[in-house]
């Protein structure tokens, strides 16, 4: 059910389509995420008139609350959610570290860890996160890997490395036994941390197995230039003809930084997040600079009597008939309303970017447009 | 820019078409509350799709935030919130009160209050509502009013009835001043505690006014009966030729027995504030009846798995896209779309409830109508 195709090629940026057994994604592509199974503050009517492709959920969250048994029962998670087009699930490896605040306990057969609700004990284990995400039902699922501390030395991440491959090969293994009717796909994932020797070896020992697509993992974006090395350098050792997806990131510099070298789909919580502490996002012809950081901040008074929309050169529905002062009281207020509003925005100003670098490859402009953006 | 025309009767209950320089309603209809310029978590594209006539926002709550000259320079409360049709203002009488735990100051002349905001102080006469609601611009405005609490003694009620009729003419004379577009219309308000010789005093004096159209304010809907003789009785003294609204009424069983005697319009929070803790409106069809209240709450854990959608006779966005257990974990979770799906779904069920009534009205089927939802 699950197949790539490349479209056009300009240096290593490509476009491209992904099949999957509930539609297409044309590629480079955003990916919201919708943790619980539900984009924050915006229903599935809205975010496809917003024009998104494929979402992404969060198996840990989902195991705990409702539980995947519940999503099976209720015919999983497309149907639960009613986002009827192409999903994907992350493994819960990062969440079982990043939500336990360090707490969780790994030995090289499982994690036991403590739930973030109400502090019960669970376990998970490769075969059990693929039994999970099989129960789950999305399109597009991760393999089980242990995600570190980015900071971790040179011995703990090897050593780390060496469980996560091991993980991935049994992650794989229980895939091909559950998914004999062939409706889900599976992505291994390229680890290694902060060094560029374990991202070659990962990147290799990843490449060589079975895997549907792949992905780049804990690369958190910070310091810049450290993290483009290293994907950069990893993603020589990836074949061509497999997406590959960064998994995390969606700074507007790191999406053109890693379309440029060839990635083809992003997922992150940040225009959703920043949505609800009421951080805009704003296009380049607007004003937004790789230095602010293509947002401002709606909450200062200055706009509290302003009739502009949140962007000037937007056309999504928030722009189209809201004001930016209506927004700003709104969001003092802390109406409801004011959740969706932004997040439909800023939403719309990250589809339409990537419309745009789409559509630049295809025309042999990207790197134009990568210039109109960053400068 | 106001008129009313009645289209059909059948015993007092009757159809109609309010026309105002935003567009028409047809009566009798429910009107959602918009308090903060708003319906909670409900754009106004899902409020048309629903497709309701007109929504209702709340003075006191504007005037305190963001203020009324802010929403003024923003163009008008139908350009803010991007609702293009009718629009109501409440003129705050009843939240001075409400919401200052009785710790308002009236005297004949103002009520000063404090802000439940920042405590600030404030004052409120007859003239200050109308300046307030021209600025905020809604094409329906009432007039300034006291409201006591319904057990207030006779000589309180009598005493305060007199100040509210003195209020309500100051209203009307500073509206007749500020309207000199004709772009508004105002409404006056009957009160008079639970008194029948107070209601028909005050009806008769209200009707003897230049009021565009009328209301029946402070009837708390409990007890049933003694509420519904009150109105019952004071409805015999105001013309047939005006429009009576019903001051923040909206149980379903209230709606039939008013709409009986003959009101055209209510507003309540009821439907999107008891959508926010979970309770879900049902149609007869489905089990709903005066006993239940036409609803059930969702919380309860027998939903968990439950394919069903919220109502398995409504055919809205909500329940054609979700089930029960879906929007049962979205509530668990606390997931913003949970207000936006529930608040959907109550307000559809009492939007459809209005065009049945209407349709009934027409037909010379509404008390038929009424038994079925009322037994």
């Amino acid at each position: 059910m699950f197949s790539f195709e490349i479209k056009h090629k300009s240096g290593q940026a490509r476009t491209g389509i992904i099949k999957t057994a509930h539609g297409e994604i044309r590629t480079p592509a955003f990916i919201p995420v919708a943790t619980k199974a539900t984009v924050k503050a915006l229903t599935p009517a809205q975010l496809n008139e917003i024009g998104f492709d494929a979402i992404l959920s969060n198996t840990y969250h989902l195991y705990l609350q409702p539980g995947a048994d519940i999503i099976e029962k209720l015919g999983g998670l497309q149907k639960v959610s009613a986002w009827h087009k192409p999903m994907f699930t992350d493994s819960g490896g990062f969440q079982v570290m990043s939500l336990n605040d360090g707490l969780c306990k790994v030995s090289d057969d499982k994690v036991i860890f403590k739930s973030h609700i109400d502090a019960s004990k669970h376990e998970f284990t490769p075969e059990k996160s693929m039994q999970i995400q099989r129960k789950l039902g999305a399109d597009l699922i991760f393999a089980f890997d242990q995600c570190l501390d980015i900071n971790a030395d040179y011995e703990t991440t090897k050593e780390s490395l060496a469980r996560t491959h091991s993980w991935e090969e049994r992650s794989l293994a229980e895939f091909k036994k559950l998914n004999v009717d062939n409706k889900q796909a599976l992505c291994g994932i390229v680890q290694g941390g902060r060094f560029k020797d374990l991202r070659e070896e990962s990147a290799k020992f990843i490449a060589s197995l079975d895997f549907d697509t792949l992905a780049i993992g804990s690369i958190f974006g910070d310091p810049k230039e450290e993290s483009f090395a290293l994907v950069k350098h990893a993603m020589q050792f990836l074949p061509e003809e497999k997406t590959k997806h960064l998994l995390g990131i969606g700074a507007v510099e790191d999406i053109f930084n890693y379309v440029s070298l060839g990635l083809d789909t992003f997922d992150c919580v940040l225009p959703t997040r920043l949505a609800r502490s009421g951080y805009i996002f704003f296009r380049p012809e607007s004003g937004g600079t790789e230095e602010n950081r293509f947002r401002y901040k709606l909450i200062n008074t200055q706009y509290k009597e302003d009739l502009k929309p949140l962007d000037e050169n937007c056309d999504c529905y928030t722009c189209k008939n809201f004001s930016r002062g209506y927004i700003h009281h709104l969001f003092k207020a802390k109406e409801l309303l004011v959740y969706t509003l932004i997040t439909y925005h800023n939403l719309y100003f990250f589809k339409r970017m990537m419309d745009e670098i789409r559509e630049s490859i295809e025309n042999g402009t990207f790197m134009e447009l990568k210039r109109k953006w960053l400068g």
